[in-house]
């Protein structure tokens, strides 16, 4: 066998020693990859159930949808107020063709809403029951009961597919509002609602409607985006109307932009021939793109043909990674998990309203504050070539606009969460050598993060209250989510210094790393439950903020109280912390676990306090800033810590029901993490390790570069069976409990050997303090 | 006669005795304005010439235009670099409706140009030398010489009336250009420079053409802006075609947006009936609008209605002055001045797309920088209640965007050139007791300039460097314009005081108040010339920044070089100073004129650098800084030196020629600075107070609220009778060289007695240190 190099990638200096290494792990997993059988590989897609999250909180869209797609169609139910348009059991309202997946706060899109109805026009309210309902990839059936209508869609990437199956009638009639969008009344008009600024519409003729919907806000407050469309109905339509407000026009062709709402409908005689379909182009460009894209995605009125197309597409990214199983569940949940990650962010190359440009062009980032601990990394198997076009997307928005975002919808940037994490994605697509990407452009955008203070506009882009952090090492509680902001800083300083020292700017790279200790800086020896140091509020003099004031939930009231600030003070945007407290943010130090350890008085009290952290519940399984605190047992040789952790999370929180993800799914982030703990590993994102987690399966094969494979192979695993024994990497023991990308990105088999009893005998090698560390050694 | 009460504004106080007053001074005023002639009122847009300014570098707009409207069509000349469009002599390339008047910088719009011609289309060339021009209010006509085309222009507020007579020919076309803009090299593309972001087209049918345009950048760098458009012709063409980038496709009707240039034509067979209209509908909100808008507002095909039309609404706005004079050419000059301050900004309520409102809305501010000083308080008699509109419109952006803008454009706001000057329009329309302003609401507006650092964004809204300025009490050389902004700050703050004072917020008055002193922490005493102190640059620590460097013009190289900074450094947005140099800067104290001649060592010497700033000609005719500077003698008790130098700058920089306007009208701004000096006194700008520099005309009578009327009337006025000998304000006696506009704003009369010797009798009375001050004794 081979013996691996544990070489670092480095861009520039490539060695034919490298290249002749990595062809001889190309051949071993060309060998490997032999026991792969086509049919293995055939529909994953099948497996998916996009109706998983779709209840409780997961927010997970249920409607038809492509990879990264610019449409994503399906229902918009009761008050509009849920963020994926959809909820179990409510009356549907119509089904329209912008969403978004998983999210929380104020809704987004929800835009040029369909719906087929019988007799007389109710605008107030046309809803009706569903029943029926059906979910696959690419395809969403229900039927309406109120009207017996039966509804199927599908879509392409820009276009959605509409077939409505009509009772017999000469009254059937199918509305198209121009004006809708998630929701009226989410939070009384404040600034994460959204808000009609106009919209117009035209009846062009008897099978055409055309005209856009214009709305603002939403939950990243962001600016007004425009959407436009082309509908394009399959038969003429007997008689047509339009409206504005309340008020109904028959016969009337268009409703230009007043500001209001704003519609039209097409009657049709439906006693022989009972359906009537309708395809519907989405643009953010203009009406005739719209239009085009009708022409250029689906010139055909075949149903069948733009379901299996969506089909074949969602394919070819989910037959990337094979599991197999005797647990028919664990796949469904797995496939579901890359199928929910993939859903966002939108691609809208050549959609792009803002400049022109021979870049990539993504939106929907919401947030990379959610996605960048495991969803981008999940895409570094998934889709490289896509994560390649994300990043230049993203630094195309900072050549254009000033700052990459941390979110961004509605081609808007904004609302910045905590750091600025685009940041994690650079260091983490350079460190796992992903080429196609201006590296020099990218640290010049991250360093504008680093530099420069967007001062009043710090809720949207760059570092809130930076000018401190760049003077005090911290942020004081004169800002907003100071705790949340000099923590993530820190680790974004990181990142920056990995990309500078990894393009030779040594000097930037030791001011950076100095820097990334800056979570230090807030490091108060309190004690609570027996752990003794947590980041605590300070004031910009350098004094503890004694009298900073944190919230509590007040059961009797049912709301949030201001009280004293604990290590259990939970925030979000005005408090301290963003979306966590101080237990979780203060095991929130990915980049530095060492200076973690022994800040918390060394392995042992590490150990104790994440022992207290799970055992008391303060792990909060639907919150990012805790993806990592399962594996950081790894990084304190109890690796069986992990194993037993992850699979009781796992048990606990994810399963094949409607309900079955915990939390928001947050475009897909609680998904990525399932998927990678699935498979056995993950990510500490921005640096080149993956903790290893065990898989759930008997084999899991990734089609790697080049046509290789890595194969995680585990024997005699089962429910009791869930200890690592032993772990051969190409045939050879692995002493540890980590490997890094690019020893793997060739390919190459892990094989696990399962027993029921714990097993730390990696503890003496533990994963490396830092990657830069290893990096700065090989330099060295 | 009734004795004018020299009353304080009090809103929220206005006394019974108060109205008393305003009653009897109405019924006074309706008194004098019975000697007022019908016939002297009427048609004064007859004595407009659009083409003043057009050439040398006044750059007006020569076309067809409202009072602020929405469209301005015009012809796009020569490489297309023109501010306006226009060029002198240089070939015409087409006529487009939207442009700016008077601007300096990267060009802004060009955007939906038509261009009649004959035979096969050039599309890098259709232009023609243009002959027999001619403009007049609401007019504009050329020769097309190459294609022996007359072209007749004129509009409504948002729709483009072209008529076209072509020779007889089977091959007359009209080219409509879908993607057009100034320019495509104005500076090798710097974020100036406009760039084409998309646009779209399409033929509807054979009288039709409907699509859009979408521009971003230019002057104000902002984001992309969206045009869409409606062009009905009045015969249907024989044949059409359209074109993307260089390719042109006969017979097809659409082109969709790829962000490429596109464009339409349409054929006709003009050998019997040779003339062909179209009315172009402009929406900023959507294509329905855009054709909405011809419906509502041009609703025939008459040329010479909307022509009569544009002439009426112009009266209008004209007939709030009459002049009477022998003198021709003042009258011309000044109506055209009036004229120019009155085509910006632009007027879009009901066409805002990033927004819905009840609220005005308004564009092209460009910048309030320039307009603050003269043009707005040139609107407190033409339009207060477009002024009162236009306040609302900037509270209403604060409300939706975080900032008034200084400057705005294609629904963007940005560049601030220095101060935060929203706040001096609302302190002028406040102490001169505007009403149907929610002032508390304005307040909210400036105190958020004054105190929310715009960080990054320094350059498109708030007050950069406001951090240091609010410890500091200076903005230091560690951001650009320091100078400008110290000591715009100062003036912005104290404009914030009169308001906060004026609501009874006293203590935010003297806070802000003792602010406004801040321009004296940039006072050094260096002396140049034999004058001492000089705002200069300083460093954050406190010291005087001695290694500060300046530009100095190269005549060898006819370029900017660095130099050493001194009083006669001129800068421009990376220096020190915006567009001045410190002499000029150095009188920029309008609201602290009193503490301004004490720094400079007291009355003489401040008279002494004044006559030393014009003789050396340091004053700058075509600078808003230098603006009120010439009007500074009356403070010092030499009105008759305003009188000199105001007769003339006028007589050596002002003129009937199309090079009769100094340097860049910049909005109207030249023009406004020279209507109120020919009409006899000058404002300063956000306070209660008008220099007096006597009349150029006979007779200027000025309608007043409530039907009242303001008459100066001069005596004895000739060539050597320039200075003031007597004034009598209401029959009594003034003995001063200013007034206050709540003594003449129910009207009233002034009689200026003039004579060939100067008198300075009205020494003792010199002008109140400040509006804020006479308002604080008046409540103590």
């Amino acid at each position: 066998m081979v013996k691996i190099q544990l070489y670092t990638f480095q861009p520039e200096t490539y060695s034919n020693y490298a290249i002749s290494i990595i062809k001889k792990i190309v051949f071993m997993a060309f060998l490997a990859g032999t026991s792969l059988s086509n049919a293995q590989m055939q529909n994953p897609a099948a497996h998916v159930d996009p109706l998983i999250g779709t209840e409780g909180e997961g927010n997970t869209f249920p409607g038809s949808a492509l990879p990264f797609s610019l449409v994503r169609l399906g229902p918009d139910c009761g008050d509009l107020t849920s963020n994926s348009g959809y909820l179990p059991e409510a009356n549907i309202s119509g089904f329209s063709h912008t969403h978004v997946s998983g999210t929380g706060g104020g809704p987004k899109y929800g835009n040029v809403r369909v719906m087929p109805i019988i007799g007389s026009i109710d605008l107030k309210d046309p809803s009706s029951k569903g029943a029926d309902e059906m979910a696959k990839v690419g395809l969403y059936k229900v039927h309406l009961s109120k009207y017996h209508i039966d509804v199927q869609l599908t879509s392409s990437h820009s276009v959605g597919f509409h077939k409505y199956s009509f009772p017999a009638s000469t009254d059937s009639k199918i509305l198209l509002n121009a004006g809708s969008f998630l929701s009226t009344s989410w939070c009384n008009g404040c600034t994460e609602e959204q808000q009609l600024v106009g919209c117009e519409i035209e009846i062009v003729n008897d099978t055409l409607i055309e005209g856009y919907t214009r709305v603002r806000r939403g939950w990243n407050t962001g600016n007004a985006y425009t959407v436009y469309f082309s509908a394009q109905f399959d038969r003429p339509a007997t008689s047509f109307g339009t409206w504005k407000k309340d008020s109904l026009m028959s016969g009337t062709r268009v409703q230009y932009d007043s500001g209001e709402t704003a519609g039209a409908w097409f009657q049709f005689n439906t006693k022989n021939d009972t359906s009537v379909q309708l395809k519907v182009g989405i643009s953010f460009l203009g009406r005739m793109k719209a239009r085009e894209n009708v022409t250029n995605e689906v010139p055909h009125w075949n149903l069948d043909k733009v379901a299996s197309n969506a089909l074949e597409k969602w394919n070819t990214y989910l037959e990337k990674i094979n599991v197999e199983t005797n647990h028919k569940d664990l796949k469904t949940m797995f496939y579901t998990a890359l199928y929910h990650s993939l859903l966002q962010p939108s691609d809208r190359t050549g959609e792009n309203p803002l400049w022109v440009s021979n870049k990539p062009y993504f939106d929907d980032f919401y947030a990379i504050w959610d996605t960048y601990r495991a969803t981008h990394p999940l895409f570094m198997f998934l889709c490289p070539e896509k994560q390649v076009e994300i990043i230049n997307a993203l630094i195309d928005i900072y050549e254009n606009e000033g700052y990459m975002p941390d979110a961004r919808s509605g081609n808007h940037t904004g609302r910045t969460q905590g750091g600025s994490n685009c940041d994690v994605l650079i260091a983490d697509a350079f460190v796992k050598g992903l080429n196609g990407i201006n590296y020099e452009g990218a640290l010049e955008a991250m360093l504008k993060n680093a530099e420069s203070d967007p001062g009043d506009d710090h809720q949207m882009k760059g570092r809130g209250g930076l000018s401190d952090y760049n003077t005090l090492g911290y942020v004081s509680t004169q800002h907003e989510r100071a705790g949340t902001r000099t923590v993530e800083y820190a680790y974004n300083d990181y990142c920056i210094a990995q990309v500078a020292r990894g393009l030779g700017k040594h000097e930037l790279a030791e001011n950076y790393m100095l820097r990334s200790h800056n979570w230090k800086n807030l490091w108060k020896p309190v004690t609570d439950q027996g752990a003794t140091g947590f980041i605590m509020p300070r004031k910009s003099n350098g004094d503890w903020d004694e009298e900073y004031r944190g919230r509590a939930w007040d059961q009797d009231s049912a709301k949030w109280k201001e009280a004293e600030f604990t290590v259990h003070s939970y925030g979000t945007w005005p408090d301290f912390f963003y979306e966590a407290d101080s237990w979780e943010y203060s095991f929130c130090v990915p980049h530095d676990v060492d200076g973690l350890i022994a800040m918390c008085g060394g392995k042992n009290d590490f150990l104790a306090r994440l022992d207290t952290f799970f055992a008391n519940n303060y792990y909060n399984v639907g919150n990012e800033p805790s993806f990592l605190t399962p594996t950081l047992y790894n990084y304190a040789g109890r690796q069986d810590k992990t194993l037993e952790m992850v699979r009781h999370i796992i048990s606990q929180n994810y399963n094949t029901t409607r309900a079955g993800i915990p939390g928001n799914d947050d475009s897909g982030s609680m998904s990525a993490w399932l998927a990678f703990h699935l498979m056995g590993f993950y990510p500490n994102a921005g640096q080149d390790i993956y903790l290893i987690t065990a898989p759930h399966f008997d084999r899991v094969t990734l089609k790697m570069a080049q046509g290789s494979h890595l194969i995680l192979e585990t024997k005699n695993l089962s429910k009791e069976n869930i200890y690592i024994q032993k772990i051969l990497f190409n045939g050879k023991e692995l002493n540890r409990s980590w490997f890094k990308h690019t020893e793997i990105q060739n390919g190459g088999k892990l094989e696990f050997q399962m027993g029921k009893n714990p097993n730390n005998k990696w503890e003496s090698i533990l994963p490396p303090k830092t990657h830069y560390d290893i990096h700065k050694q090989s330099k060295e």
